[in-house]
């Protein structure tokens, strides 16, 4: 199956609110990590039990809650009973077949996004799921596997004295969102390295596997066309202010992400418009080969052909026929035959063949 | 005739509001089913007459009126009677080339939408109209053939202490809507198989099987296309609250159906896109193998053709060629022929053919 | 001159409001009947002088005043006149190369369509021209030829006792438009089968005729869409009440005839998407064609070029060749000849042209 | 250079509102000519100096100052001096790059568009920059060179009891405006005209000179494409009423102008719809050209290549091959050759070739 | 790497705010220039530390502080803190991957926006970023190195008594923001000479080179939309009047950049579609060029083909040949061989490949 659909129909026609992971369990046990800050002081502690984590809620520091695979319905179902999430989020984050969007509910936000990731064996482009529920005073993310792009935004908090300890959890889900849609850069970096080699590769010695290369680079560039495209919307409702939980002083950062947003999505379109030019220009170069091949048999072919059929003709055994007899025959088809293949070349060079 | 237009045209010049049957007789007799039932109690029962359903018009608790098959034009319309149901709301149920689309009258709210099934044996899309009339506590529904996406919503009713049995006719809608939409994931999900297993065939071995087969898909994405685009529109009407009978507790969960419409449209895009970038590489394929073909000719007439004029010219009878005389003569021709043998294969290799 | 355009030139320049007939005559004296009716009585006629039908102007019932043929300038200028109709309007009657509109008058609403028929000779889908002006209680329409689609309407109210003969002036215009919108599918279901005929010869041996017939095709659906699209601008407005004329209850009706419109629109776009699909199959069907061709003639080359050389060979007739004069020389030829045909079907196994 | 822009990278880099004429100088020496009219009077002069226009510009009557030429800066700076029109209008009417626009100053409105014409020597579209200058009681309108389009205008103006005598400037612009772009509906008549011819000589025998003019009609159309789109946008904010001098009577009319630009709009697009179609068509053609020649030269080939091998078998000179002593060996190596002929003759006919 | 994108990602993940030069590092060090002008007076200065400028700030005459090279992160910082300006802004004028846009602070208003220039060596469109930091009257602008575009400001500044020297800092701001647009037209009309020379070219001889040529300047055309699209938005923003700092008389200035912005993507659009249908004209000329060759050959071939098959037939050295002893047996192959090429000629004539 294709990558562009996930395996919903698992669950079609069943209640909404039903809990059913849908993707690839990509962990084993859901890692489950806290880290509790504020100004002044930070707590960090990888917990064996969800329960552990209750307690922070009301804390007024800032309670970055993140939860490493999302498989185990269960502990979904904990977390969405403490935290008063309604059952249809919940659904979205164990269904990693969202559209990235954002939702406004009275006591918190929700966002889903995607991160994509190169899966380097397949030189694929891989999506995973990032759900953030954004709280008063705390956060939860959820990753379908642990992931590395939110590593340095822990350290920058680790770091302290940074702006990130000082304001909320609005500015740590803007920080969060930001890190994914910055590692969207790498990718298009990639992309964009792996079709200048293509279009050298194809102005050098276009071979059938450039085109394969061309084909499988646009299906990247349409899936990530795809993932991206939302993303606009839902940066855009959040710099719209529609979000009841995202202050007007972290507004302006989103601004910056809705700034990124837009420059990947030029780019994707831009990389597509030379991906089809390549194409075109792929196209052009077998044409011109196909050209030249067919003008090389002609050449050979219409010099020569002529000029065997005379020597066909004086190699019949007739028993009457004159020209054999002659003492200078064989000098005369010998002239008759460079006059023959003279005229032709002159033939191709007034046709510009040669 | 193709099947992105119902005979229509049969009734065209009537009278607006005239109920004429278009589309295929699917079902010998109308099949009647009602469903009557609130938190604790639920009444299931199939019809003889229409005329049993009448009295649970009234009644407080939630009644699913399902009609399998529209032919019976006098049966609907006595429907219609009895319920004031505005004519050409009739006409619409009857015609079964509707694009999906919501109305709102006063006592009553009108959805019509089409369900997709795949056709296994002719490996097509086909799609089955389906109305639904939500009243204050009454839903009629209205399909063509006994469908079997409804069942599991029955299922959920019948087993009681569900979510779907405490809200009221607006949330079966949005159950049934929900049940066929979601049904267009599993659709989606058999073409997106099929692209794949046809990329591998072309990358394998492209035939000319391969190239109707593309065709013939995305013949399938125009007509499914064409048939969930409106969706969205209509879905969006729901969600702007625009439809009476339609409280704000469900329109929530419409919010999740609008989801999925954009994600069913945006999945079609990519397939269409991935069919398109298909075809490219097909044609691409296709002109390679025919370079090689006229490679493999030119190079073996472009050695021959020559050597072969060479060995004709000493096959000619002349008396007087003193070539034949010689005694080295033969092994001459020999070297003559090989040297431009060799000639021809340097050039190609120069050419980058060999 | 292609029928695009319509040839305005002729009155570049002249004032606006001067009454030039634009377009083919079709009739050769215009035919004006009158039709005068309300719930319970009807009054028809055929009428020598346009003047016998001043008097029903005011007359409390619905007056139907319909001409067929425009080109009779005076006669226009006489019933502008006297039903006060704008110089411009007028000048939009006559000059049969109107776009669909409807433009709103204190006393009067006009409309212009157009009416699209096959023209079953040159197998080509022709428009006439069809206006109305929408009084209180009077309507005229004006068509260049007498057709058959307002024949439907006309029966309608001659059986009396229907919707039509209760409502007013604006339900007729209602009526009139909606027939001539409805015979639009009866154009489109002959396309759709024309090309479903075509698709199934192109899958048997397709033919340059067939490719000139999707040309053709497309051209009509270019035709058509550029002669329907701003009809749905134009029921538009009418939806959204602008019209002064056109009352409450007559609206739902346009709806009606609104969800027509866009539905020959997404017919029309879906046709030729199915037409593009067609042409590239086309193309690639011949490219496989010529593939064909051209392995063919391949291998039969490649086979007997080289055992002909090899015959060539032994053909010539040098004094000194030992070969000739071995006892098993011509079975040791035949040896080398049969080892290259092989060696060839071998190579072409391989190359899976065999 | 293309025509698609003008040489304004002469000037980048000067101040704003530094006259510089861009374009070709089309006239010798500037002429300007006056009409001034009102319902009763009308006088008409050529001037010889622009002084003697000055006293017009406060009379009563609807003063219209015609200028042809533009190339003489000092003249357009005293005019603005005289009638104050700001600096960067004054630079518009000079540079003849202008894209088609109107500007509302509180004392005048200004409009500049494209009267298009057909350079019938080249065969090419051209276009020449009209600006109006429309004041309270006056117009100015400044053309490239003397054009006829305005003379039917002024015809018009000088037969007198004419609507246009009654109405005010505003009205005469509307006249001149109107008459500038029904000259459009000519050029395009000629364009489909050139199609329509382009169209049957693609049936009869495409060559590559047909191909060439399809592109040339290709380009003009995006030329003419570039002139027209923003006109649709100028006529609308006038209809917008945003214009303080235009007033509402005439207004109207401007609809009308409105119409018509939607219409050569449209029109452009399905020229160029059918173009490419046309090109569609063209490139088929060739593909099936190509496989018939193909077809034949296989046929002939694969015929007489193994026969003449035959031929060669025989021609050897071995000394011990029996079959050339048998008596009936002729005979049967002429019904050999007939046989594979035959057999070849079969195999076409089975593959549809013959 | 291709230069759509900038090296972004080296920064992924850092906070934002964090100042990190991104992009070719184009000049050694930052040079400093500072003109302070009013209308009467006017000081020029280059400055060797940033320091100096900073006493400029508050005076009430225009300052324009111009820094050329941003790779000197300090600098800018210095210059940050001492100008108040936030420190996303900053991070936005050292990393050089901006797109166009335009931001409203209370104190000042930030504009970034692209310099193309040609990279003559190349043949390549290349841009630099040009940051506009304008205050109430101060204006702050940043190269990524000195370029010639501003000369011409600064000549015009220097000569006095112009209208620059009259107006404030926005006004300035126009003028550079409409000096960088200016020099667009030089650039298209440098790419439109090219199109225009290559159509020529493509025309008399089509080679490989033209079309990679045509490619090359789709790329460049490509990458210039993607630098000036956003232009629109962002001149639309400065004309609707969302900045604080740029007064109305300055906006009617601003009008004018935006026809310029709408005039380049206008062109760059026609552009794209002259050089489509060059390639269309391309392609079609190769298979044009393609099925003449193969015309040649298979004149050649079909004529000769057959004759040489009856030439070998008699060289065949049967003992029993009767023809071989007739006495005009020569003369009669001889008749049959011209009577099969006239057979064949005739045929060729009648299909009109002759």
């Amino acid at each position: 199956m294709l990558k562009f659909t996930k395996k919903i129909s698992q669950k079609a026609g069943s209640a909404p609110g039903t809990l059913v992971h849908i993707g690839e369990r990509k962990t084993d046990k859901p890692r489950i990590t806290i880290l509790d800050y504020d100004d002044v002081q930070l707590h960090e502690k990888q917990l064996e039990r969800i329960e552990e984590a209750f307690p922070f809620k009301d804390s007024p520091t800032t309670t970055w809650l993140n939860i490493d695979g999302i498989h185990d319905v269960e502990l979904i179902e904990k977390i969405g009973a403490n935290f008063n999430i309604h059952s249809l989020i919940l659904e979205d984050i164990v269904n990693t077949g969202q559209r990235p969007k954002t939702d406004d509910f009275e006591t918190y936000n929700y966002f889903v996004l995607k991160m994509l990731y190169l899966d380097e064996q397949n030189d694929e482009v891989r999506s995973e799921q990032v759900s953030l529920v954004l709280g008063n005073n705390f956060l939860i993310s959820f990753q379908e596997a642990e992931g590395d792009v939110f590593t340095l935004v822990r350290d920058r908090i680790r770091k302290g004295k940074r702006r990130i300890r000082k304001n909320g959890c609005d500015y740590l889900a803007y920080a969060l969102i930001d890190a994914v849609i910055d590692h969207y850069f790498v990718i298009l970096e990639s992309i964009g390295a792996t079709i200048e080699s293509l279009e050298e590769e194809l102005l050098d010695e276009p071979a059938q596997v450039t085109m394969q290369s061309i084909h499988e680079l646009k299906r990247e560039l349409i899936y990530m066309r795809k993932q991206v495209w939302p993303l606009r919307e839902m940066i855009n409702t959040v710099i719209r202010g529609e979000l009841s939980l995202v202050h007007e002083q972290t507004i302006v950062f989103f601004k910056d992400v809705y700034d990124h947003t837009i420059q990947i999505v030029d780019t994707i379109e831009s990389y597509r418009d030379v991906l089809s030019g390549m194409l075109d220009l792929y196209l052009s170069t077998i044409s011109n080969r196909m050209n030249e091949v067919m003008k090389v048999l002609t050449i050979i072919a219409t010099i020569f052909i002529p000029i065997t059929f005379v020597a066909g003709i004086y190699g019949m055994n007739f028993k009457y026929m004159p020209e054999l007899e002659w003492q200078w025959g064989y000098l005369a088809v010998w002239s008759i035959i460079v006059g023959i293949a003279l005229l032709m070349i002159v033939f191709f060079r007034r046709k510009k063949w040669l």
